[in-house]
């Protein structure tokens, strides 16, 4: 026997054993569900893409995050890379949307919920490999878009028993203008977004630092502080302060006005808060930008923002579009946490185990359970006949409510006796009933027992 | 702007546009819902794996196929790779089944659907990312298990539609008394069965060229062939020839008769075929191999086997081990080309359409849209104020059966006009009857056009 290899996933990746995918299976669910009735269509592109594609669309600290594949053929050798893999859901969407667009609609709203991959330092709830539930609508500039983006997200959120969410709110032309306002120069305003995107971390005085350390002179530095820290009431009294300060960007905070009262009549209502310290990090926004955050988690559930230029990168000509991506993976660490998850999610996915009596029976008991099975019932079969004892441990130890025990008397009577392993009350039933049975007995078990 | 980029996916793979995807959809779910009853729990595992987890597992035409990602860091310089993508979801079981021993039940059957990726060269129905739909049966060597994973793929196929396809049956010990006892070398055994895997393909004298390409005795070659070129007319005159040829494989032998008699109870009774040429590609099978085919596709809809051996790489002890992989790109091209999906697979996403009539009506459309989500129905909303006819005619051409409409008339009754595109009636509705009204008309509809 050769040495043992490791057994661990690589590092900043996780397996999913089966109470794990059943959680991510009943998240994605219900995601998949209310993004279907808002109206979005699903789309799935390769993991991999060309690596062209993906370079220079994140910013520098994106462009160091992705994953590239060797080159096949001669790569052992040359160590050039042709692929790299997929590092957000949005950069395939404008490549897609330029491929088919006579095939697409004119305002094209798509979901799509699948894994992407960060060369990212692992840290606690910081994994390489994750899951983003995104949805996007493009064609249209209206702030119909946002609303109906954000009613989808609220209404997923909803859907999943979260109550207490904020959907944070800003505009990147109107922080250009308040940045504008303050005197940071436009080439110095990039920097700092990335020190203000740390705000709720570091607080104003870490910003402060971060300004200076960037060279951005201190007057304008705490100028523009003292909007970004701003507390404001209500969000009219924000978009007020908001339109003192970047007067020169009316037609920036007159959208996000529309937005905030669109948004009223969705299940986006009363969750909306403009904050004018809000940044993002992405390079690629153009316009409104969001993110939806709970009290008792660091970062966000989620994000996004208007992209209005991207598309153009592959089309020659731009198409205006806006996403949000809500994050699979910490939608379930809070989930978890707060036990938000019906009992019913985990737990052993078999209704009932067939027993093996001995070698003779096997095939008894494989046509036993091919009935139950025709039945509609999840069922597994004990694979080697072993002591009756031991089988009834293995359902118990495995969580299967019903066990089905076929010994030599029980065939020759037509019989199979029911074992309810949560009662153990064992009943001799006819074979041709045994299905009704179980489900009978599931039902009834159910009902008395119902879920919160 | 900048120059405009390629948007095509990469080589061999695809993206998958919304009809597509529900089709795909489709498929996963039927297939997933087969495995459940037969009492298969889920696994998932990362797409790339530490390199060496992989290299070395599949033989040398699997190594070289095996996507490698560049270490990161230095890795722009020294070329050298870390981690791989999948091959395969076998080898990821192995791994994951030594890491979780002590979690995972005694007798482990999981299902896993999930792709994988092989620098393959690309070509009509050969993709470099391809979804395997994966059962596996770990802790047996009892033939029960076999049967199990049969039934559970023949009920999968047939719960799609399926109702001509085989299952071929070998056994890679039977395969090795057959060449042993032609007098083919245990060192040429390897190279023999890779050509015997063609032989439906290239047909006898094509094996035999191959053989002599292969140094193979002409004599050795001749005998092996007439074991392989078998055409029986039953299981047992196929078992029987096996027998007198491969006699000391008796074990062999004996373990695929109570395979193909403990089939005849389950749903894969009727489709076991004993076929004495069938090899299988990859190295670590030892024992039962079987490959599921329909008459319209060259090549399999799926194969596995058993591996006893290949856990015991990762656990240092072997697990005895059974597997089976249907391959979902290859059912669906079938599926496609001979019409199987229902209509309602493909097709819209979308119930009904609000349209937008003026910028001032905006919010209203969307607290209709709301209302109508809330009832459970897929709405989209038109996202700009545009001529009606306009809004009309793009309903109509993205297949949306029903679209709401608002003018300032309709609010000021406190109504709705519903319009069904397929008929073009239009009615005047209560708003909050609308919902109602929606859902009995498409329901209508449904019954007066019944789904094949």
């Amino acid at each position: 026997m050769p040495d043992k290899l490791s057994t661990k996933p690589p590092a900043g990746t996780r397996d999913f054993l089966p109470d794990d995918v059943r959680r991510r299976e009943h998240v994605v669910g219900v995601i998949r569900g209310v993004y279907e009735r808002h109206g979005f269509d699903p789309l799935e592109t390769p993991a991999f893409e060309n690596i062209e594609t993906l370079l220079g669309k994140y910013g520098e600290e994106g462009n160091k995050l992705i994953f590239k594949i060797l080159k096949r053929g001669e790569h052992e050798h040359t160590g050039e890379a042709d692929l790299a893999l997929r590092y957000d859901l949005t950069v395939p969407l404008a490549r897609v949307v330029a491929q088919y667009q006579n095939e697409l609609p004119k305002f094209f709203k798509r979901y799509q919920i699948q894994p992407v991959w960060r060369a990212d330092r692992p840290a606690k709830g910081r994994f390489r490999e994750f899951y983003q539930c995104d949805i996007d609508a493009l064609g249209s500039t209206s702030p119909v878009v946002e609303a109906e983006l954000l009613a989808a997200v609220c209404d997923s959120l909803a859907a999943l028993g979260f109550g207490d969410f904020v959907v944070r709110l800003n505009h990147r032309r109107v922080l250009g203008g308040v940045l504008d306002a303050a005197g940071i120069p436009p080439a110095q305003q990039g920097d700092a977004l990335v020190a203000i995107d740390k705000l709720d971390k570091i607080g104003p005085d870490g910003v402060a630092k971060e300004f200076a350390a960037r060279g951005i002179p201190a007057r304008a530095g705490a100028l523009a502080l003292e909007t970004f820290a701003l507390k404001a009431s209500s969000n009219a009294d924000a978009l007020g302060a908001l339109a003192a300060t970047a007067s020169a960007e009316a037609a920036g905070i007159a959208n996000l006005t529309a937005i905030v009262e669109l948004c009223e009549g969705t299940a986006a209502a009363g969750r909306v808060r403009i904050d004018p310290s809000l940044a993002r990090g992405l390079s690629y926004y153009t316009g409104a930008i969001m993110e939806v955050a709970v009290p008792d988690l660091a970062g966000s559930l989620g994000g996004g923002g208007r992209y209005d230029n991207l598309v153009g990168m592959f089309l020659g000509r731009d198409v205006p579009a806006c996403g949000f991506s809500l994050g699979l993976e910490r939608i379930i660490v809070v989930m978890t946490e707060r036990r938000m998850f019906p009992p019913a999610v985990a737990g052993g996915g078999v209704d009932v185990m067939v027993t093996l009596w001995n070698a003779e029976a096997e095939g008894d008991a494989l046509r036993l359970a091919a009935d139950l099975r025709r039945a509609g019932l999840r069922v597994d079969v004990y694979p080697e006949a072993d002591k009756l004892a031991k089988q009834l441990k293995y359902a118990s130890t495995r969580g299967v409510p019903m066990v089905a025990v076929i010994g030599d008397d029980e065939r020759g009577r037509g019989e199979v006796a029911i074992k309810d392993m949560r009662s153990g009350d064992q009943t001799p039933v006819p074979r041709a009933a045994a299905a009704a049975f179980i489900e009978r007995a599931l039902e009834r078990k159910a009902t008395a027992n119902p879920e919160p």
